[in-house]
């Protein structure tokens, strides 16, 4: 039996990511293939670039894509910055700060972690003691960690990093584009992140971008293959443990010598590009302060339905929120009602807060006033469903005095 | 200034790939999202796990994605295969030969290869020497090499390869859909591929097909990440040294467990879905005969025009043919002209072949009469443009010719 062509069913996607895309990133995939060296093709690939220039807030040459999801970004910075021996901390509050110590670990580094409650951030002072105590190579740090909904300030860490001669890397996954990101202002040497959350475009490409340092550090490390080496090309000792994330080679294929590497996944870039276009065509700021606004009617909204709020609510992303599942209430039936009857989705949670709390996300396309309302009444149904005493109304009416309160500020 | 949403330009593609998609699979990309574990998401999973055991010939229960370019599925097989210090044996007859050899080597590897002249390909004998010589954990084999557009045999390599204890894999990214594949016939242990060969995508999701042996391999280097981690899960001391590629994590994602790993890149399932439910709705031996005939189409028209054929002629893939450029007629400009005065690219060449020959491909849905007729319209005309002395119509009619023998054979 050979299924139909993929058809899928009608969903608001609320959750923590991947969410509902935009209409018009999901069109740009539909557009016809070129060749990889097709003069659209590297015009593309550079117009691609310069617009996640603006995403990130940077003037640094090397910002790209890598070619996989949000983890590839993270394993390609970590493997190609750090050397089998060398020291990492890893600040962890939160699912993802283990998925970088777990990664840096693969790539043989020396990790070292700091832990704080899930819920919370670290203050910048603490970093610094680490740092000082473990004088790593690289400090990685998550900034916003869906798992928590933690936003982790870095406007200070750069600054450390820098007095300390410590290499800045941040995973910025879950909060770039919903939520203020400086890569320069703030010292950077990398970042990464992918398209499902705040960009609003499917998984599947990793935006990056690299400081001249992290350039320099990836550069000294290059090795090229055999198949396209040419005499005089370098191929270091040192080289790193990965050809696919060996970002030194990624660079000289978005560079001007194009040096072959992978074949660039065209679709991919086509959306990548055009997550960052609806972006920089809205405006970064405008994006940001509708990620803010979303954020704060879903909070209110929540809150007035009589739900504890997870968590330090003051370092909270914009873009989610973590609510307590009320006692009695089945969690996971809950949801899977939110799902089928209402064609909502909101999000289950990891580790300590697994069954806990419910993960409700406002992000890219879906943070919409109407996304924002309709979920908060199919929430309100639900809940009242499975027996939670919930205000009539009270949720959605809290939302929409955010929105009219911020008509009327714009007014 | 922001660039307006993307319009690319009408190609031909009939190069060695990436080539024009199927328009259905353009289409499949721009279906909405959904939840990663909405239930209609992991039935597309395994949909799509079903479709691709019939593009294989397998019965491999492990048969799946790995979510990037076909480089990624070679990686993500070779990493997960081999243990650093482990002997892996290569014999190269193209650039994609060297490729394995390089990512076994950062794979840190002792890496062994033999070498063939571009444009053959290695009898059984040779290879057996080897393997008895190197005794390798794991031979690693290009299938199809689109550098020197030669097909490996494969058929007796698996018996080899038991008879010795050796893991056998291929890379088959250039010639799966285009030509015989029997992952189980022919005693594959691994096998990877892209899209964007004569499967018809685009570039960004690599199906990948592991037997049962090599299940054991990658589930013996087990290590489950700290952050989803629970009571009496393993952590192989001798884990994978990439997260990203960790087949046992990957397996465990894609199996009933559904673990979380990466968040998979939708709209790329979505397009492999859908290139393997074409090509299996069609019928897989249909489609390989649609790539023989129009392979010999090209073949035989390109020879009309008077252009010598390079390599072994009765080694070659279907999908693509390496022509030498006339003396005379500049390779570049020659395929530049055809690109922007007919839009129809062909490729050029790697390595020793650089200069020397053209490479076109009859691949996916450019598998076809018109497209090949097309192309040697075109490159006829470009050639007498460029000085070179070229039958009048006789390209065209060599390839109708083949076409008009097949229609009157199957009447």
């Amino acid at each position: 039996m050979i299924p139909g062509p993929i058809d899928p069913p009608a969903r608001l996607l609320m959750g923590p990511g991947p969410i509902s895309a935009y209409p018009s990133v999901l069109r740009a995939m539909s557009a016809p293939l070129v060749g990889q060296y097709d003069p659209f093709m590297t015009e593309a690939m550079t117009e691609t670039q310069e617009l996640y220039r603006g995403v990130w807030n940077t003037r640094n040459d090397a910002t790209l894509l890598v070619d996989g999801t949000s983890r590839a970004g993270i394993e390609a910075a970590i493997v190609s910055l750090v050397r089998p021996g060398d020291r990492v901390l890893v600040p962890v509050f939160g699912r993802f700060g283990h998925l970088l110590a777990e990664i840096a670990e693969r790539a043989l580094a020396e990790v070292h972690t700091i832990e704080t409650e899930w819920g919370q951030v670290f203050p910048a002072s603490v970093i610094e003691e680490a740092i000082v105590r473990v004088k790593p190579t690289l400090l990685a740090l998550v900034q916003g960690d869906t798992s928590t909904t933690m936003n982790q300030p870095l406007d200070e860490i750069g600054t450390l990093c820098a007095r300390h001669g410590v290499l800045f890397y941040t995973d910025a996954t879950a909060s770039l584009g919903g939520n203020a990101f400086e890569a320069d202002a703030w010292g950077l040497d990398a970042a990464t992140a992918g398209l499902q959350k705040c960009l609003g475009g499917p998984s599947g490409s990793s935006p990056i971008t690299l400081s001249d340092r992290a350039v320099e550090v990836v550069q000294a490390r290059k090795k090229i293959e055999a198949g396209i080496r040419e005499p005089g090309d370098p191929s270091a000792p040192d080289f790193v443990r990965s050809n696919y994330f060996d970002l030194g080679m990624i660079l000289d294929y978005w560079g001007p010598r194009r040096l072959n590497h992978h074949t660039e996944a065209t679709s991919m870039l086509y959306a990548a590009r055009e997550c960052a276009r609806v972006m920089m065509f809205e405006g970064r700021d405008e994006v940001i302060a509708r990620h803010e606004l979303a954020g704060r009617a879903m909070l209110d909204g929540v809150r007035a339905l009589g739900l504890q709020v997870f968590g330090d609510v003051a370092h909270k992303m914009n873009n989610v929120v973590a609510v307590e599942i009320p006692p009695g209430v089945p969690g996971d039936a809950a949801r899977a009602a939110l799902l089928e009857d209402f064609g909502i989705e909101i999000g289950t949670s990891f580790g300590p807060l697994h069954g806990r709390v419910w993960r409700i996300g406002t992000m890219g396309y879906n943070a919409r006033k109407d996304a924002v309302l309709t979920t908060l009444a199919a929430l309100e149904a639900v809940l009242r469903r499975f027996g939670a005493a919930v205000p009539a109304g009270g949720g959605v009416e809290a939302a929409l005095d955010v929105y009219r309160a911020a008509y009327r500020a714009a007014a």
